[in-house]
């Protein structure tokens, strides 16, 4: 393998990239001068420098002022400490952000709850979930918020079960039509969300 | 225009169909033998004969036993006459019937309101509704039931309009996450619905 | 099966028809009023009664003036009587004669040749290929104009073998890149047809 | 511009990636160990010490061996030096070695020739082209090898006008069908160069 070769292997393994675009990208750090490599590395190593995981709520966030293990969602005293919504992934929880339609805290699972598996709690944050429910005394509901589908609505299932002990209350988020949705190509499923949710 | 620029012309007029695809049904019934434009045409011609459309709901609906201007959903004593369910068109009443979720009445509309128009009551049949709800003492939720894109959330505001005096229930189908739903990838309207909608 | 059932069987084998665009075919038409469908089984019934097959090429042609059995194509003086171009089916015909860019005669051979069958004579018109070729003294080259996938290339080899003893030049159309080919996401054989035809 | 935002912005003049796919890439990056980071900007660097830019064909070429300049396919002996093949950029080539059917050498225009243009000369190597054609004693034939597009024609035309005085024979890739073109949805300019180079 040459440095085409492995270079090519570790951009394979970015979010949606295959063979072909990985060697495109190669041959496009091939074409750019050193200045512009410089650049992205030094912007690599700082990301690695820059960002810190929060030891509250699990997501990745850019160190600011003096704030080293507490990102700025979690240490904001205007964010609603009773609602807590648990998202999948940092992608998730920054597309609800940027919507500005939600002013609670979040908590990052860090995946979806494999449908068979053996070791779910080595894969999910269930345990430190639990651990945060426990001790956040103003928590007054817990609000599910995962992708619907199968893997996601196997993920409600198991992470409503692991809660049910606690005494808060826990939502999901709503179901039925969404942008677009045209009724007459509707699955069964969409449609019968929809009627019972009616409203 | 010869035979087959004419008969294209009609083909154009299908849902969905353009010039190139018009065509070529015009090649493939030319390929065809006279048998089968026979049995085409029949059906056709029965078509118009054995379907009538429904004095009550408006739907197309196939003539069987005596029933000549009552639809089979409109005659059934087993179905809930406590509920209207209100629909722009045929295809969208046979999806919502297929899926097995809905056991009340259905009223077609005839079309969604234009957004610009003035002449909104000879477009679809809000007096014709109007008439129904008022005259049916059975009736106590009407259920509005349009696709959710602009033109159909203005049909739903229109119709809320149309009969909020009447004293009778009115609801909307339910908003929300609908199957597939990846949260990364949301809108902000359908995040906002799923939100205030969770449960 | 009623009516809206037998119908939607005979539209799903129209070209590219699935059944869920089958039952919008008939449900469109059962909105419309009877003068469509009166003139729509009209135009059904006329195209079979002006169109025939025409005796020298198979195409389908619409009937004019007092020809009864051979298209303008194959009456047309002014057509070059030495070029024959061989094609798999009357859009194909309709396409290159749009084009303009051809003036010689055509014979439709009524599909592809099967990669592995038996009866392939009797699927395609190979004998009276081979008839008109023999008998039509002023023909000097065969064009076999096919698409360029597997079943058409193996047309192209089995109309090859069969016209071979007839001392008549047979061409294929040439290959390489077509509108719109990007080198880099060239496959092998359109490279090497490209570099190979080179000029 | 915090890091999030500064290396989605250099993510983003990756070949393909809009703004979306960029941040994945930051978050994607985000979760992954140090390890990871360091290993990729330690390749990246490598890529630059690693590959030079040929001085023959302008490729860029990982090192080997005590070659420092040169390019294994322009100091390979057994490569056709009679054949010179010219293309727009690296990926291209790459594309047609990979299939194997051209043993002759390339040469790398650094892009296509823009349309409307006052100062072609500067964005690609006309003049190190025609230096290269005028000194090099052994070559027989050039091969203009560009996407089939208004720039690549135009690019064609243009090269050929540069090159002609040479009194080297000057070739374009073939024109015709390419895999999976199919006659009915040609169009007419791949109608035309299929007729025009049957064969």
């Amino acid at each position: 393998m040459d440095i085409i070769d492995k270079l090519s292997e570790v951009f394979k393994e970015f979010p949606g990239i295959g063979e072909r675009q990985a060697r495109r990208f190669v041959y496009f750090l091939m074409a750019k001068n050193g200045a512009y490599a410089d650049n992205l590395t030094k912007l690599i190593q700082d990301l690695k420098k820059e960002v810190a995981q929060c030891k509250e709520c699990f997501r990745f966030f850019v160190l600011h002022g003096d704030a080293k293990n507490v990102c700025e969602i979690c240490s904001d005293p205007n964010a609603d400490a009773t609602l807590l919504m648990i998202v999948e992934k940092d992608s998730d929880l920054e597309s609800v952000r940027k919507s500005g339609i939600y002013h609670g805290k979040y908590f990052i699972l860090g995946g979806l709850v494999p449908i068979v598996e053996k070791n779910t709690k080595k894969q999910v944050r269930v345990e430190e979930l639990k651990q945060k429910a426990k001790s956040n005394k103003q928590l007054k509901e817990i609000i599910l918020a995962f992708s619907l589908n199968p893997h996601g609505e196997h993920t409600d299932q198991y992470i409503r079960g692991e809660l049910k002990n606690l005494g808060i209350k826990i939502s999901s988020l709503g179901r039925g039509l969404s942008t677009g949705t045209e009724l007459e190509y509707s699955d069964n499923d969409t449609l019968r969300n929809a009627l019972k949710n009616r409203q």
